[in-house]
């Protein structure tokens, strides 16, 4: 046995995720929720002093102007440039992504309509953690500013009182300046509920730790949520033609990332050949792992990972929908032919050159993605996630006149009498 | 005073939404979640016959092809015309709404797309009650099956076996024919956990009474739901132009949906001139009281409604966006200038002819529709909302030579070495 668990069979539940068990923090998080709810600011700035060491009584509850000139001034130019250059492309994919709407005259004087809005108040949450996740700021900020939302607030915790300047640096890139230092299940109540200073948002936004995802499956009753965010997964297809080593680097991405990190390897082979290619991929994350730092994460989250091999496409497409991985992998030389197949999936990379890293950080797309199996029913953040869409009609009194009829048959059938009299009464006007 | 009542000011605090407390029925819903999910069909047969009198005994779970054929044999013939006619323009006007996916190059050599895929395995529920809701199920199946999703499962409750012919009907022009006979938190557990007859379905949509509504939201931790319905809502701006008759029938097609219905008079124009379209609407609804049905839901539901006069166009548009309504109907003369400043609504009738009835069953839009405020963030149930979006990404040898720097020193500036490296490897395979 190596670092990744490789059976003899193709078993469905090793696919299985992990639940994870909320009711040790439930109580925590909802003293938290109920004291923001019920005491605004003077609750926030407690419990950001309290877990985050956030001292208030020097500094204001958002970052000031000056802060964010200093962060700029002080950021390393080598992640300036790199930020520069990431946030262009993802304004350009995002941009791309611009709805029109809709205007369609379904009948002669009747004409229906979809108006494009954004949502105007939106909440992003940016992590704190062991490093400054300015990467999330970009992907979070950029739609939103592109999208055209009038009022966004971004919260990140602000450990002893500081900001990353990176994170302020982005911020500022992606056009937002109303930072909130704020962090962890108070930042989702002040989000939620609103506060003397942080006006309740409309949709709130971002990923976080296990008392941010709590807290945000508990106010998703009155607020909108971009999505419940899990350990990130990565679904890697390789075949005879795939680079070892790329592959290892890409299951090390993602297993760096925590110790509850999912991994799983698919191998496209005959079973001998597939061992073959197990082997090689094993020895080079045994290369790699004493190269690299994060072995903390890394090794905990390979034990419970999975490889499987298969010897045709549609085995492994069918095993990429049943998983409905957060991203996927293709680099088995018939990877679009296997696109095709794909069903449900987070984000793809097709093809050698196309490391995970390369949509977290810089070629466009958005790395806020759906794990735990939500890939079967919704797709990532997007510019769609900042807009909505509005229908409009308006019949003519030809319309009127001529599905009158219909729409009063079909209230009286529902037993709706004031619907059908409200049709029945301007048919009367126009005829 | 009224039928609705018109305070002297405008007072915002009337247009917040009554909260209801869930917490009495919170224990049933919970034991009809657990039974279902421990038990499957047998739990699901159980709730069934004890809340609908359904008999399984000589009944399959199931709707059969006799039962849907012989429903289409004793439909009235005005009726099923008319659900012919209304799925004919809900049809054109989702198919209209296809969206395409994007693909960009966001550098040269970095090539970012996004694919638009059918949601796999939906649930659609459609209350019993005490009408048939057969325009729900043109509004829930037929963008499913424009969307092309594989697997659409209807439930429905059979009051003592029965399926109401309109509901089998519409089911069938949809495209639809696996129904459920099963209704209640039983369905919505069915379709979120799966049994052996139901498979587990990735997203549940449709209206329902309060267990339904307490039994989606406790599900939406693991299963997508389209939205949380709340008490059917109606805001109506009226002028000195506007017919008070048209004007008092849609409110009271709102009125009649129930108790708990929201209903909305805005009047532009000086008080006293408000005040004399006040009463004209006032005498039009005593008419109307008179000699309509379904007393027993209006008179309450007015009881708790209100009107404000206004006299400018931005105030109006203030207070509409404020209460973001699901039904805006705009009968004042300048409609056009007040929808452009129109932020949160479901879906906005525009002029004397286009009644909310038409929207509710025929014109084409769809009638499912965001209450309790959501219209702030997310529109009504749309094609969009049974589809997904999925972002694909390659990179040629140039992309990563030119883009990986960039990659790299973000991945660096986060701590997430492995992620680096994966450029890196790659970078020095190209040069």
């Amino acid at each position: 046995m190596g670092y990744i668990n490789f059976p003899d069979e193709f078993d469905p539940s090793l696919l299985e995720r992990p639940d994870f068990d909320y009711r040790e923090i439930s109580d925590s998080v909802d003293e938290i929720l109920k004291g923001v709810k019920e005491r605004g600011d003077e609750a926030l700035k407690e419990y950001s002093e309290r877990f985050d060491g956030t001292d208030f009584s020097s500094s204001s509850l958002f970052v000031s102007e000056e802060e964010i000139e200093k962060a700029e001034r002080a950021l390393d130019r080598d992640v300036k440039a790199a930020i520069d250059r990431a946030s262009c492309n993802i304004r350009r994919f995002h941009e791309a992504q611009k709805p029109k709407g809709e205007s369609v005259e379904t009948e002669s004087g009747i004409l229906c309509s979809r108006i494009v809005l954004p949502i105007e108040k939106v909440g992003l949450y940016v992590p704190g953690g062991t490093a400054p996740l300015f990467s999330t700021v970009l992907m979070l900020a950029i739609p939103a500013s592109v999208a055209g939302c009038d009022d966004i607030i971004l919260a990140t915790p602000a450990k002893n009182g500081e900001v990353s300047p990176a994170i302020l640096y982005a911020a500022k890139v992606s056009g937002v300046r109303r930072i909130l230092k704020a962090g962890g299940a108070q930042a989702i109540a002040a989000f939620a509920y609103g506060t003397e200073s942080v006006g309740k948002r409309d949709k709130i936004f971002g990923p976080g730790n296990r008392f941010v995802s709590l807290a945000k499956m508990r106010v998703q009753s009155i607020t909108a949520i971009d999505m419940l965010a899990g350990p990130s997964e990565v679904m890697v297809v390789v075949d005879s033609s795939s680079n070892a080593r790329f592959a290892a680097l890409d299951l090390l991405s993602q297993a760096e990332h925590g110790k509850d990190s999912q991994v799983v390897l698919l191998i496209k082979g005959e079973r001998g050949e597939a061992e073959a290619i197990y082997r090689e991929i094993e020895n080079e994350l045994d290369r790699a792992l004493s190269e690299l730092g994060r072995r903390e994460y890394m090794l905990p989250s390979l034990s419970h990972s999975v490889a499987f091999s298969f010897e045709s496409r549609e085995e492994i497409a069918k095993a990429i929908n049943l998983y409905a991985p957060e991203h996927l992998i293709l680099m088995n030389r018939d990877d679009e032919e296997l696109l095709k197949q794909v069903r449900n999936a987070g984000s793809v990379f097709l093809g050698p050159y196309s490391p995970e890293s390369a949509g977290d950080y810089a070629s466009g797309t958005n790395h806020t993605l759906p794990t735990s199996g939500w890939a079967r029913s919704s797709g990532g953040v997007s510019l769609d996630s900042f807009l909505k869409k509005i229908t409009v009609q308006r019949l003519t009194q030809e319309g009127i006149r001529s599905l009158g009829k219909t729409i009063i048959d079909m209230a009286e059938a529902e037993g709706l009498t004031a619907h059908a009299e409200a049709a029945r009464v301007r048919i009367q006007d126009v005829n």
